[in-house]
């Protein structure tokens, strides 16, 4: 199937690798090496050729850097992945010395002295992280240099995997509902408003989003990792290798595109430069080699495609809508089996919760992969909010915990992303009133409605004030964007405390708000939303936006305390249960029906 | 008493001021000036003979900018002020492009053409602020300069009133509660923690609060118009003329400070300049005389009064709930004299409210000032912002109408700040909904409960949220920080759309949200409150802080539309009504304490 639950095993192997790295950078006259997680894209999803950090460092996380000086490592992790960082790099060869975005000038600066050079390769970091780090270093007499070959490549060797090569297949108009030769007109559009001759274009949703491709080139998210290039006027050209080109993709991209190898790419950008061309550049998202090769040419300026991707169209809209109803049959189905397993005392682990629901999912005939690595977690698993299941930490579910599931799938239609936390056996008094905050909260979100102008940063409070009322809180977001049958993480919008991008009609976003008692439990609740023009108040002077809810799925009622609802609360989730009665009932077997006739019913 | 009513009168004198101020200009080889309504303190009441954009314009707002070629005069406010500046300053002289911050570079640019100079008073625009202006107007060839001295100064001459020189006094430890040695040791660890060797103060507020002494400099604010300098070690600088300063003035600052002749300052800048110092100071605030005259000397850096005034101590906090209790009892007695008078058939108008109001208030001995020009509104006047009633818009109270009054004082105990809105006769059903929908926000503020990290910007929406589900909403922050026998405007907290300032016990902010239906009337509902360390809730794992309401008078029962509000809110209303009755019914007369039981009962 589509997920994999082994652990890393290769441990052995790092501290001789880490002495080779040393010798390396020593013969390179560097004091130091610094080495992101990222690929050339900045993909979340890196292909095996990317996981550089892993064959360094062993630390399989998503996001991270490490720092290696002549006698000290220092490996940068955020706060999901402290724990898991020092469980998978131990044996005393790393320091933890905290966020890289936050420490790793001053860890540096400790480690260092004036005059010293640290290397990096110059497509792994944006250009906004170098030209601020590099800033911040400075004053101690420490210098940033690219390197000409990224010295990890160099010890991996022939033991390094190749680049993708998979096919790139086209995405049919009957998805899009947008043509390529739209879309790029649409972009052309606004680098000739801002007067620009060009923009380069870095990351793979954007990419594959407007020239309507999909591909295989990491897990989860259906990307080509490649670069492109659209001028102001006249045909893009796509940098990647034609043979990967289905004879579909072909024959949807001729006339609108032309198909360039990708090693013409740095070419290409050197003569933009040379004709001094205005080159539109997204530097907190494009790889540092490209702002310094673009020199003067370079117009900082964000990826036009990410405001228009953002906002789904008809097409995509209805979509998924098809896709939601389609996921919420297939988790519905499984819930009830759960449901079912656990009464009959079968022993369920996390594992075969996360195969059982691959394979309701995998039914469907659009289904093209899960969007993300399934969160399972039981009990205290359950309050690591990034858990990712192994044969290692795989728990069996235990009667008076808590099962948190974040799952989602990559149909045709759309990518779905959906949590549900599910009781075994007899919840706490202590659950049950935690997960109805939540719920309350996730409530607050869903019935808001707010007039035009709102950011997601205006709406993320609603989902926290009934647990601050409480003196509780969670520490994540409370929504990010999602991509059409593309990432499950995308921009610009979110619904968070740095959520400053306008919330317009047509964006999809999560609405997940959670709460983690470490060691014990995790509570989250999570729908999709798609943000839509409210109908006009009586009397009311604005136009205000709202929220539809696309997920379909029961939430559970033995964790709801209802005396804790407000009627309006309560109304809320009868109606929203009906709906997910009417829409998904049509596509469930009759065992199913029968639990979700008893998970719907009115509170 | 404190208000004045009188429209300004000297419009037919404006066409031949303007007419000398081109020949000035044109003389000294400028194609351009600009002037702003602010001072070298950026005060928001300024003295008479600061009133530049006054007399040029005619315009009395308390905050906009001229800019005036030789053929055309911008005349730049905001929103607050179109139709106020359009109906002061008419006769066809003034463009009214919109507001300076972002339309002044462009009128400029429209109007002049490469090589042109603008000229500026350097002592009354912020550094930043001609920063950002010379950066946008450089590419159009546009320079700033600034002049020797100020044109207006010139033509006013000798009719220019006077700087102020009033009597300037001690605010005693009884009030203050922190003396002004503790405060200067709390300001130079800011400065030495910085390895900064002084800071050059420039506001007057943080000047009277870092030395405890108050004046009358300006109306309204009882502060003392002046500069300071503070060094990392030993005796502040502070720069006024010593005759000014009371006996007990002088006794109190007696081996705290330096008192320094004003003319000495520049020259004190220029030493610390030459003497290479690293001088501290706040670029958002300080002119940029100051900014160029310390040259590299000078280090960018906040106010470091900003943030420890803004947290009252507990002599302070004492003081402003013994201010409200007065204040409260002072407006109880209007409201209940005017409800009395409005069912008697009295006429009463704008004016005659505010003066009853006044005489009130004037009955405490601590009082010393309103704390700004009462907003007193009836019917459509109520839905303008900022209005301020003169003998020309002065409107009778009539039946079917609201009346909103925002007022507030300065007591030596704290500074007050009240918004009421009652119905006058018999309000419609529309009223009664719209003012339950804005109580219903001012109650979400009152009761929110939040982390430490909450910022402003997070609880603005809990103060909209009810008027956006009914498409309506009001376009001003929900609150201001307020002072403590100062200004009742003082950063840097504040709960609003941009509030990005950390919420920290011991901070005044007002609750106010509002709803205006232009043309026909305003609502707003407004009370201080201060931020406390709430309880720890029963099993929350969250340190969590929440308000007290400080302000203590009815909110209008008549205009409550109970089956509008939950149970929880029904609660609040009745147990604050509670709390107001028990507070300020001693403090009232026989006639008011009746009105006040029928106006506290519960709902």
């Amino acid at each position: 199937m589509f997920q994999t639950f082994a652990a890393p095993s290769d441990a052995a192997a790092i501290p001789e690798r880490m002495k080779r790295l040393r010798a390396l950078i020593a013969d390179d006259g560097l004091a130091a090496f610094i080495l992101p997680r990222g690929d050339e894209h900045q993909s979340e999803y890196v292909a095996p050729c990317s996981e550089r950090l892993r064959w360094l460092t062993g630390f399989t996380g998503s996001a991270g850097r490490v720092a290696v000086t002549r006698r000290h490592a220092g490996l940068f992790v955020d706060g999901r992945y402290t724990v898991q960082a020092r469980a998978e790099c131990g044996g005393g060869l790393f320091d933890f010395p905290g966020i890289a975005g936050q420490h790793l000038a001053a860890w540096l600066k400790d480690k260092l002295r004036s005059g010293d050079v640290i290397g990096f390769d110059p497509w792994l970091h944006t250009a906004s992280e170098i030209e601020r780090l590099g800033a911040t270093l400075k004053p101690a007499g420490l210098t940033l240099k690219p390197v000409r070959r990224n010295p990890i490549d160099v010890l991996w060797g022939k033991e390094r995997p190749a680049p993708p090569d998979g096919p790139i297949v086209p995405h049919p108009l009957k998805y899009s509902g947008r043509s390529a030769d739209a879309k790029v007109a649409a972009v052309q559009k606004v680098l000739k408003d801002a007067r620009q001759d060009a923009v380069v274009l870095t990351t793979a949703d954007s990419i594959c989003w407007l020239f309507n491709i999909r591909g295989h080139d990491v897990a989860h998210n259906p990307v080509v990792l490649c670069f492109a290039m659209v001028p102001a006027a006249g045909k893009p050209e796509l940098f990647v290798a034609a043979q990967r080109l289905s004879r579909e993709a072909h024959a949807q991209l001729d006339g609108v595109v032309k198909i360039a190898p990708p090693a013409d790419f740095k070419e290409r950008i050197q003569a933009l430069r040379k004709a001094n061309r205005r080159v539109r550049l997204d530097h907190d998202w494009a790889a540092w080699w490209l702002a310094r090769a673009l020199g003067k040419s370079a117009v900082r300026g964000g990826d036009p495609c990410v405001p228009l991707k953002a906002i789904k169209n008809a097409t995509e809209i209805k979509g998924a809508r098809i896709a939601h109803v389609r996921d919420g049959a297939a988790v519905a189905r499984f819930l009830a089996w759960l449901d079912r397993a656990i009464a009959a005392g079968e022993k369920i682990d996390e594992i075969t919760a996360v195969r059982a629901l691959e394979e309701q999912r995998a039914g469907s005939q659009t289904l093209r992969e899960i969007s993300f690595d399934t969160i399972s977690g039981s009990g205290p698993n359950g309050a690591i909010v990034h858990y990712r299941v192994t044969e290692a930490t795989n728990r069996v579910l235990k009667a008076g915990e808590l099962f948190l599931l974040d799952s989602g799938a990559q149909y045709l239609e759309g990518t779905t992303d959906i949590t549900r936390t599910v009781a075994v056996g007899t919840p706490s008094a202590e659950m049950r009133e935690r997960f109805t905050l939540v719920l309350k909260g996730h409530i607050a979100i869903a019935t808001a409605r707010f007039p035009k102008g709102t950011r997601g940063i205006d709406l993320d409070p609603f989902a926290r004030r009934a647990l601050w009322m409480h003196g509780l809180d969670y520490d994540h977001g409370t929504g990010h964007g999602v991509g059409s049958y593309l990432s499950v993480h995308e921009g610009p919008q979110s619904i968070s405390r740095g959520g400053m991008a306008l919330l317009e009609a047509g964006m999809i976003v999560s609405n997940e708000p959670g709460y983690y008692k470490e060691g014990h439990y995790g509570i989250r609740i999570e729908n999709l939303v798609l943000i839509t023009e409210a109908a006009r108040a009586d009397g009311g002077d604005k136009d205000t936006m709202g929220f539809e809810t696309l997920t379909l799925v029961p939430i559970d009622r033995r964790l709801i305390a209802k005396e804790l609802l407000s009627p309006d609360e309560v109304r809320w989730i009868d109606s929203y249960h009906a709906t997910v009665f009417a829409m998904i009932g049509p596509e469930v077997d009759a065992p199913t029906q029968r639990w979700l006739e008893a998970a719907t019913k009115p509170l």
